[in-house]
């Protein structure tokens, strides 16, 4: 089944302790779709500018992603982000950030995206965010990621749109920021209660940890001793949890514990190299004899 | 099978964020003996001083701890520590610390103990560690814990004393100082290369990692929302993963998983009080009940 992805389309430059990459492919829509096409073909939303590679265009579509949502905006720049990771490689800093395209965004979205019944809404002003849901009146799970900006900023807008929305994937310290509660648990559940039926708090390194209604529950990160540059690790996360969702068609409780899995494991992969790298090199069956790995791990 | 814990004994003085606490029961060798008698009978090795309350020795002899070596040394005075919790819970700065007995420390134990099968020795010097171990000629499994001091000024007697352990708990900041090597995968690995057979690496609220020859898995800490007092967590997973291993007699891959699942959730009901209050409350039925949704947790 097909699924929808709103966000942003980038090209990041990235240091880490030990290496850099200048202009590579990166934004949550790309992670994200290509994390989802192991899985199912992606439908993708994101604006970028002239200085687009058509090259890139050419990777997602080799993976079946739906790219007639990636509109090419005339006389503009293609949103760019440079970020230098610390030696703990869970934290890091942001040096530039050039928002040119994002910053003039409004969603167009393709006719032929309008009937999507699984959506996520990338990281993002919620206003944006918004608008992309209402093109989707037939959506039956809708999840949402955000940041501290909005937090901050648009917080009226962001409870607003909780209450839209299905699911929301957030990381620990935006779950504390939104709350003021340090406590993980409470925090998870304080941020249900104000819409969201679900709530998926990611720790990075450290996993990620599940809240519904009757159900809490920890999802360890895949221990991969290779962490080359985190960065997408969390929209992988989602890609490959709503993929797996999308190709199950149905989202039960036991279903979506399993697409958590599966999200933690296409994280696992992105971490081991920049930008898409990894994950150009690996098919479903590296995710499933990953996941075989992990269900062993996870059992005594 | 009896276990042999050699450690601290301690009074200790807590704040955290909403509350605190004065002079209650603390130190390694309690947190880990009361964790331990869960699951089988834990002859304590510590030393007190003359200003030990009684009532705290009656405490540990009715879960049927051995505190026969419990040496309560005449004109001396208890280790206290005073100790004071971030808002996060997981990091703390020591306020204060009377090392007193514990300076001064020269392990007096009992005849009846020296036949002791397992063996766990607490936090502490490396010479004092080696000097336990050496009365301890039947031992078939000694785990050690360490601490960053021992690692930066006794690290030689500590690289020494792996030779001659079996397992290493440590914790994650402890791990990293060790090895210089900040990611946990390879930092657990490197430390298991410097001598003991297997490592397992503490990281608090997230969880525990461990490290084989031929496995490396990760437990995730049981998601408990009422987190009043951290300390003795680390003391309770090694007490309560060290009683599993004695009570079941052997300490193969899958029972040594098991272990750690029990050590997880020992300690996650340590953290649910001050000092031994929450432990003082459960009984082997409550783990069972918690282990019974720990295990469908993970399992999808």
């Amino acid at each position: 089944m097909p699924l929808l992805v709103w966000g942003s389309v980038a090209l990041d430059s990235v240091e880490t302790p030990t290496d850099k990459r200048d202009n590579v492919l990166g934004g949550s829509a790309v992670f994200f779709s290509y994390a989802a096409s192991y899985f199912t073909s992606a439908n993708l939303v994101g604006d970028v500018g002239e200085d687009w590679p058509a090259e890139h265009t050419a990777l997602l579509q080799a993976r079946k992603i739906d790219t007639r949502g990636l509109n090419v905006l005339r006389g503009e720049k293609t949103f760019r982000w440079r970020g230098k990771y610390l030696p703990n490689m869970n934290d890091r800093e942001t040096l530039e950030v050039h928002l040119n395209v994002l910053g003039k965004f409004d969603p167009i979205i393709p006719a032929e995206y309008r009937s999507s019944r699984f959506v996520f809404l990338g990281n993002g002003s919620p206003i944006i965010q918004r608008k992309v849901l209402e093109c989707m009146p037939k959506a039956e799970l809708v999840v949402a990621d955000t940041m501290d900006l909005w937090i901050n900023i648009q917080r009226d807008e962001l409870l607003e749109l909780f209450k839209r929305i299905d699911g929301l994937v957030l990381n620990d310290s935006e779950a504390r920021l939104l709350t003021g509660e340090e406590n993980l648990v409470r925090a998870g559940h304080m941020v249900r209660e104000l819409g969201p039926k679900f709530v998926v708090i990611k720790k990075g390194e450290h996993g990620a940890m599940f809240f519904g209604e009757n159900e809490t529950y920890v999802m360890p990160a895949y221990p991969t001793p290779d962490v080359i540059d985190p960065t997408g690790a969390g929209d992988s996360f989602a890609g490959g949890m709503m993929g797996y969702l999308a190709e199950q068609k149905k989202f039960d409780p036991q279903t979506l514990k399993t697409a958590l899995a599966y999200g933690t494991l296409v994280a696992s992969f992105t971490v081991e190299d920049f930008s898409l790298e990894r994950l150009k090199r690996i098919e479903r069956a590296d995710l499933e004899a990953r996941m075989r790995e992990y269900r062993r791990m996870l059992s005594f």
